[in-house]
């Protein structure tokens, strides 16, 4: 994403680009009210893209992020499968 | 995300985790304010993690719905860099 997007996204900035992820947010929860299964597809594509994107403007490591905070257990009980009790 | 958490994820459901997921949206947005950077990285994680979640209950690959619509080129100019002119 970062060699697609980042001279679009870098000028763009953090707010338009967020701005943008919550649209794909909204797009994505009306296509869970379909049975289209490629526009469900899509919509989830557009959903990690802008995220992908909206990570490199903010200069985070989406995937280091990521591993870093669920490092294949949960984070609060410490298992996987998680086991909390909430 | 599915070995630790597709138990859980499948008992709420789609539309529950979706408002998870809108949620944690939020809360990135609130962290972009801020200059805590591992705050926002944790919350860059969240985001990610209940989009998987929710890809996971939906049926759908994130992975693959990502790979399929954005191979390393920009979908609508078909470059990489992108090239659109909108």
């Amino acid at each position: 994403m970062r060699q697609i997007y980042f001279h679009r996204d870098s000028k763009r900035g953090v707010n338009g680009t967020y701005n943008w992820l919550v649209d794909e947010v909204k797009e994505l929860g009306d296509a869970l009210k379909t049975n289209n299964k490629k526009a469900l597809e899509d919509e989830f594509a557009d959903v990690i893209a802008w995220l992908s994107s909206l990570a490199n403007v903010a200069d985070v490591d989406l995937e280091a992020a990521a591993m870093n905070k669920y490092p294949n257990k949960c984070p609060k009980c410490k298992y996987t499968p998680c086991n909390c009790t909430f």
